[in-house]
């Protein structure tokens, strides 16, 4: 048998599976096995937008014929290939956003029906994708109004999408009659594609009735052109939009348990849509651990997701950090390790992307001296960890698909 | 396919896996295919003592030669053949249980190397089963102080083991040369048997040097009587013995597997040590349901053990009750169920034994003005349930091993 400890076992899990997650690897694999039969127009939005166009120039080459890329301030690393980067305000609109998109509306026009549009997504799109059918200030000015209203984040995306040109599935219908194929590099659990950048390229689904119900239930105040802005009609339907959802938590999930089926454990992928406390799912993982340690089976459960941190203390520490730390009570003493990292290698307001406990994290941490409840109760996982080198650090990985946590057991 | 809706399914879980923990069922169980060589001595000793006892005598019938049994007032059911039944005080010991150990200790004295003492615990059987080496009084003054000065159960144990003529070993010593064949119907998360009735018949790992270490830690003020039990070591070894741990939460999960895989679910025990906070268990087993679901496999995720409320109102509920109800949101909508039932048939301060969620459960809360998050607030679980048909009432079971949750998907 090999020698590798959980610790090595987890290491390669980690970096294996957000290295899956990355928008290159995530734009190659949607690439993978595509043709296009016309011209091919580029446009990249989103935070990731460099780094997912330029997988797909290293992918497609002279194939793309034209290619816009917007993009956060300070996030275009160099050129690629003779396309127009744009770097614009996050999360505030700015010039920069409105000229980039205007590039890349410019550059769908007068397509034909043999063409693609390859629009390539990712988050913080709702800012730098935009073209507002009134001027910014209105438009920051009726955002106001929604937020100190109470709307939620539907309400108010059924009103924003309705002051824009590009929102709602009326980019995709500018694009027609070429093809929009849509990459989406996801961090919202459960992918619903018409919250992703208010989605540009998908059919709506609120109606202007809807919209003027909102305007009455919160008595907004609004100039005759919003007002008859909202008098009109989102696309219900395109027939030339499809969409690959990439880089997913369920990806993120998925790569996990092929690296732990190579390293010989059996993968069992209990949830990508993980959302409870961050210290209840490290004990309920800890549980699932503690049952099935020396059984004489390799086995690894697998849970994706978001989870919450209960903020009962002032210490150092992040979401995941806290669930693996919780975790240690309950495999303590046996060939069991639990961890869980953040996909974008932060986790918290600290250095780490996530935390590692394994049977021996109980007896370092009292050797150290370090009580695992006070440490709890103070939410300051980040320094217990360090003491007992149960920290996992990435570094920015460049990639935000949420988060992984792996119990493992021999 | 068969027309079973979700509910008929979890019903059919819940009743068999329940029947498979019954005292009489786990006995049995534990009896078949044994056979004893010599004289049959009958120990019972607990909660559970008489239901185990008569199941013994069904499958036994004149091969037990003396049976004493010692419970709990109000838990004698009826004779059972020629036994002397004894009931106790509990959890305070007194002449019940003096005089009913005392037959008992009589019962297995002068017994050969061939014969067996078949001895049948279950919960309260450390205050049921006990022989005090100083007065009653005293024993209960040392554990006063024991308390008063934050000892913990394995020192108190350590403490009051030497304080016993049955605990710690020490049964089993006084039944030498005779077989020792103890039956444990457990309720204790993980089975460590020298805690079940302080371990009347395993040996002690507690020495006297940790006894006086104990002493000398809290400054107990102790008679010279007890100085000199504490002195006097317990078995370390014991060549006489043989435990069969039955009816524990271990075995609930199982026969709900073997149940969920004859109704065409494929089981997965995720956990048999389950302890986290029940609302985010529930939410755990729901994402777990939400990823699974609607994929074409009928699956079955089974998580045992003892979930823990957190109180935030004043509504009535339980543990399982909560758990379910939390559940609901994550699985709105879906073909999927999660329930959650304790399997003595009681939750918390209510007449149900659990509750019950499904896919239809949000929208049958909604068309009752119902609001799940102020009812999880509110720990109100039992009376939202109770406006959908989410109770599980089963009566009370006679049986108590922990709890048992499932997530169905289909």
């Amino acid at each position: 048998m090999e020698q590798r400890t959980l610790r090595q076992d987890a290491d390669l899990i980690i970096s294996g599976s957000i290295d899956a997650v990355k928008p290159d690897a995530a734009v190659k694999r949607a690439l993978e096995g595509r043709t296009f039969p016309g011209r091919v127009v580029l446009v990249a939005a989103g935070k990731a937008a460099w780094q997912m166009a330029a997988a797909a120039h290293h992918v497609l080459g002279e194939r793309v014929d034209t290619g816009v890329v917007v993009t956060k301030y300070g996030h275009i690393m160099g050129p690629i290939g003779d396309y127009r980067c744009f770097e614009a305000g996050h999360p505030v609109p700015d010039d920069g956003t409105i000229r980039g998109t205007q590039a890349a509306l410019d550059a769908v026009t007068d397509l034909s029906a043999e063409d693609t549009v390859l629009f390539l997504l990712s988050g913080g799109g709702s800012a730098l994708f935009e073209k507002p059918l009134v001027p910014l200030s209105e438009l920051q000015d009726v955002t106001g109004q929604l937020l100190a209203c109470g709307a939620d984040i539907v309400e108010i995306n059924t009103i924003r999408k309705r002051l824009s040109g590009v929102k709602g599935g009326r980019f995709a219908q500018l694009c027609a009659p070429a093809r929009v194929y849509t990459i989406v590099l996801s961090d919202i659990l459960g992918d619903p594609l018409d919250m992703i950048a208010s989605g540009p390229a998908v059919p709506d689904r609120s109606t202007c009735a809807d919209a003027l119900a909102i305007v009455k239930r919160y008595g907004l105040t609004l100039s005759d052109q919003v007002l008859e802005l909202l008098g009109k009609e989102t696309p219900k339907e395109l027939d030339n939009v499809d969409t690959m959802i990439t880089g997913s938590v369920r990806e993120l999930c998925s790569a996990a348990a092929d690296i732990c089926a190579g390293l010989g454990y059996e993968p069992v992928v209990l949830t990508d849509m993980l959302s409870c406390q961050a210290r209840e799912a490290g004990s309920f993982l800890g549980s699932i651990a503690l049952t099935n340690a020396g059984r004489g089976k390799r086995m690894a459960y697998i849970a994706g997701g978001e989870t919450v941190v209960k903020l009962t203390g002032h210490g150092k520490g992040g979401r995941n950090q806290e669930l693996a730390l919780s975790a240690a009570a309950a495999i303590d003493g046996l060939d069991a390790a639990v961890f869980s990292v953040g996909s974008d290698g932060t986790d918290g307001p600290t250095d780490a992307a996530g935390g590692y406990s394994d049977g021996g994290t109980m007896a370092r941490l009292r050797a150290q001296g370090i009580d695992l409840y006070e440490v709890l109760a103070d939410n300051d996982a980040y320094n217990a960890l360090k003491a007992v080198g149960g920290l996992v650090i990435t570094g920015p990985t460049g990639t935000n698909v949420n988060d992984v946590a792996v119990a493992l057991v021999r």
